[in-house]
This record gives structure tokens, C-alpha cells and sequence, in this order.
């Protein structure tokens, strides 16, 4: 699928040895869905989301979500569906589609109102993504917190050792804050991995910890533009993931001074961003 | 942790034999979260969004959800966290997070809409998910579609051969719509799993097969609520997950009628629901 994965440079750990490699990441772009639809007064068009998503088969996303979040009932509700204005200058994606209703189709609004995500005459691409991060006042890490691979290797065995109910149920994703030693302090479960993170954060405010600029963050699965935001407004140098990081994920780390682990597993892992603070 | 799984009552396949047995799965329940804060004229308190979450440390998730949504800044801009009304009827468990905001604290409304599911006196629960999924017009599963044991454990291994960027990345979510032979009709890849079924049901809806009540629906990963929920809106009889369903997953499930299958790997899986679709 064009445009479904990008190259990234990184450095491949196995042990203490690491080398330089290019390897591919899936892309992750925000894509914004406009409706057009019939109001008492005429015809009206507004953007309904903004959602982080791999580019292809954008059309098929918009009428899926439209059905899916009961906006429409029937194929027959929709006029017509396009992608519109100019490719993101970052990537060439087109990143914002446009579904005409059909005339007789009565929306409710009141259904759907999602977060957005800043939108910008240039279109909506991952930069823009970025700039609003930076215009709600997030700020690039500062921490002089170093890792050693030894202590990051550790840390899988200590998050799946205190996974209990996952144990019980397969069926839930983790998070950990570790200190440079790879010493776990937080640990919490979820069925979604945001939350597992949100409440994890939320015990290091709590705890008066924030911002967090002496621990990592390790997360169960993949690593997502949401992940690394929400590491990033909690101050954390490091997040690593057990599995692939997104296109924007890598970006987002690499622009506002993180350092992005992913595919730690055993003894070996992948450095997206901020190798220096990995000590071999 | 109290409450973060529960008991059901599964069918284990492995081949074409099958047995009843217990299991457990990870709990998935609404969270509503509502804070009082200052006004112009006075303290206001509003429901600010329901997550679907994993019961337990509750108060961390509404605090850390506050801070990397940018709602606030600091421990400082919370006064008090705490659980409050009655428990779940269903469950037992408290599903509403009061978070009071310190006076001083400016809160932007603006900057959080989400997508609200139906609050109703009884308080938040599983049950008030399904009766709003009902009031909005979704009807349980009306479909004669029966599916071989052989016909399902051949997808995966159809999905996994269809998956390109994954190979490339490891990195992208996939599902799948399979007829009662267990041939894939349509597969869609994305970094999000919600995205990968949305696209797929777009597919389906453009090309004039929604209601697919004759498909089932293979997804990578696990089984949630938001996913049975997909499903259900396409009219889909079965939805089969490589992993665990939540909790919720297996109610909205039993409650409309869907064939639900977990771990689905080899030549084994579970039936959660629905098992007369499922022949030996």
C-alpha cells in the first residue's frame, strides 16, 4: 500500500553492540473527515474528527465511521465521498476527505463531538499535529536521565512478573514508569493502553511526581503519536515499547527531545530518537 | 485487583472437538468523569467524557487523564478526586470519577468534546452502554450464516499472508470479512485496530453489502466493546479476535446475539457467545 509505511534511521540493540540500520515504520497521519449535509437554511459543511490513521482507503474510513457511529444509516445516505485539498507537504498524503450527504439525510451533531486536533490553512498533516502539541504548551524534554541497556532490558520481565490479571485473562495491556536502575515504581493494568498510561500518570500527579523527568515509561504493544503525547506532557525522557512504533510517534520523539525505544524484547530493542541517553 | 476480570462461561475448541468450560476475562466497564470548577458565576460541575475502562485506580485515571489532555497543569489544579453515587447494578463497581478543580483553575470546555454514550439515573454501566447502543437504533443480529470449524481457523493464516505493511513493519492493526468458507471477501490494515474495521465496513457499505449478515469479521489483537459494537452497527453475525475479549465485549455480545470467538490461533479458539453458528 503506498504510503503506508515510512523509512526511519535507527540504531538496532543486541546486548551492549548496537548498529545503525534503516529500518520501516507504519505511517500514522491525521486525517480529517468533512461533511456537507442539508440544514433548515441550505447546505452546510463542517469537519466532524480529526483521526490519527494509516493513509489508504480513506474513503472507505470516512463511510465506515459514518456508519459505525450511527451519523448514517445506509450507503444511500451518502452523495458522494472524496479526498480534497492539497497533499501535506510532509508526507504527500491527502489527509482530509470530504463525504457529501444525501439531501434527505438529518444529522444529529449533538451525537458526535470528538477532540480535535488544531487544523491549519496548510491542511492537517503530521506538522501541524506537532505545532498544536506545542501551541497547548508542551514543551520539548529536558532531562539528564541516562539508561543503560542492562536496565532496559530488565524491565519487560518486571511489567509481565507484576501483570496479574493479564495472567488470569490475557486480555489486558500494561504500563511502567522504571528509574535509570530499571527499577519498577509504577505499574498499572487496562484494557485500553491509554488508560493504562492515563492512570499511571495520573499516580506519579498525585504522588506530586510530575513532571517525571527522571523515569521511563515502558507500554505492553505498540507505540502510538497518543503515547508519546501523553509521555511527553508528563515530562518522561523514555518511552519504550514491546512492540512497533508509528511514523508519528518516531516524529513526535524525535522534535521534542525524547528518546523512543521500540521492540524491546529479551536483550534486544530499537532506538527510534535519543540514543544518547541509552548507555551501552 | 477487584473487579479488573470476570467469569464466563466459554466453549474451548481445539479442532472440531469442543468443551464447556470457565474462564476468565478482563473487566471493561464505562467511566464517567465530571468535574466542578469555576465560573463567572459561581462553581459548575459537568460531565466531561466516558472511557470504557478496566475497573480499579480510578482516581489515578481521571487525574492523569486531566493532565495529558492539558485540561490542567499541576497537582496543584485538583482540589479533590474521589468515586461517588451508587455501585453499578451489574457489577458492583463505581463507575463515576468527581474530580473537584482548585478555584483558580481556567477550564477551556472547548478543548474537550468526546463522544458521549447515554448517562441514565441509574448511574453509569455496562447495562447503560447496551441500552444506548439499542436506542440508537442497533438491533440484535438477525442471520442464519454458519460457520465451520475448518472455515475459521483457515483466517488467520489468510489475514496474515494479505498483511504487507505489517511484514514490512510489524506495526499495523488488520481485519478481515469472511464468508461461511472462510475466503476473505475485503482486508484493511491500519495502526489503529478501530480504524482497520471502520475501513473495512466502509468497503462493505460502498459496495452495497451492509447489512453483511452473512460475513464474519477477523480482527488482529483483542475483542472490545467498541469493536462487538462495530460489528453489530455492519450486521455482522460473527466477530472473531487473535486474543482475549473484554468483559463487555462478551455482554454486548450474549445481548444481541453475535458469535464471538477469542484467541483464534492454530486450530484451537474460544466461543464466548453465539456457539450454534459455530459447526463442528
Amino acid at each position: 500500500m503506498a504510503g503506508s509505511s515510512q523509512a526511519v534511521e535507527i540504531s538496532r540493540y543486541s546486548g551492549t553492540r548496537h548498529t545503525p540500520e534503516t529500518d520501516r515504520v507504519a505511517a500514522e497521519e491525521p486525517l480529517e473527515l468533512r461533511i456537507a449535509y442539508s440544514t433548515p437554511d441550505g447546505r452546510a459543511t463542517r469537519s466532524l474528527s480529526i483521526t490519527m490513521r494509516t493513509p489508504g482507503n480513506d474513503e472507505e474510513l470516512a463511510a465506515g465511521f459514518l456508519l459505525t457511529e450511527s451519523i448514517i444509516r445506509s450507503a444511500a445516505d451518502i452523495a458522494s465521498v472524496e479526498t480534497c485539498g492539497p497533499p501535506a507537504p510532509d508526507t504527500g498524503s491527502h489527509n482530509v476527505v470530504r463525504v457529501e450527504l444525501a439531501a434527505n439525510v438529518a444529522v444529529d451533531l449533538g451525537r458526535l463531538q470528538r477532540h480535535f486536533y488544531t487544523t491549519s490553512s496548510c491542511g492537517v498533516c503530521g506538522k501541524t499535529s506537532l505545532d498544536a502539541l506545542r501551541a497547548s504548551g508542551v514543551d520539548a524534554i529536558e532531562s539528564r536521565a541516562r539508561f543503560s541497556t542492562r536496565a532496559l532490558t530488565s524491565v519487560p520481565d518486571g511489567l509481565r512478573s507484576s501483570q496479574s490479571t493479564f495472567e488470569e485473562t490475557g486480555g489486558l495491556h500494561a504500563a511502567a514508569a522504571f528509574d535509570p536502575d530499571g527499577q519498577l515504581l509504577v505499574t498499572m493494568e487496562d484494557v485500553g493502553r491509554h488508560n493504562a498510561v492515563d492512570k499511571l500518570i495520573g499516580r506519579l500527579l498525585l504522588d506530586g511526581k510530575i513532571p517525571a523527568n527522571g523515569l521511563g515509561l515502558m507500554v505492553s504493544g505498540r507505540a502510538s503519536f497518543e503515547l508519546v503525547q501523553k509521555a511527553l506532557v508528563a515530562g518522561m525522557p523514555l518511552l519504550a515499547a514491546v512492540s512497533a512504533p508509528s511514523s508519528l510517534a518516531v516524529s513526535l520523539a524525535q522534535e521534542f527531545n525524547m528518546t523512543l525505544v521500540g521492540f524491546l524484547r529479551g536483550e534486544t530493542f530499537n532506538v527510534y530518537s535519543g540514543q544518547e541517553r541509552v548507555l551501552s
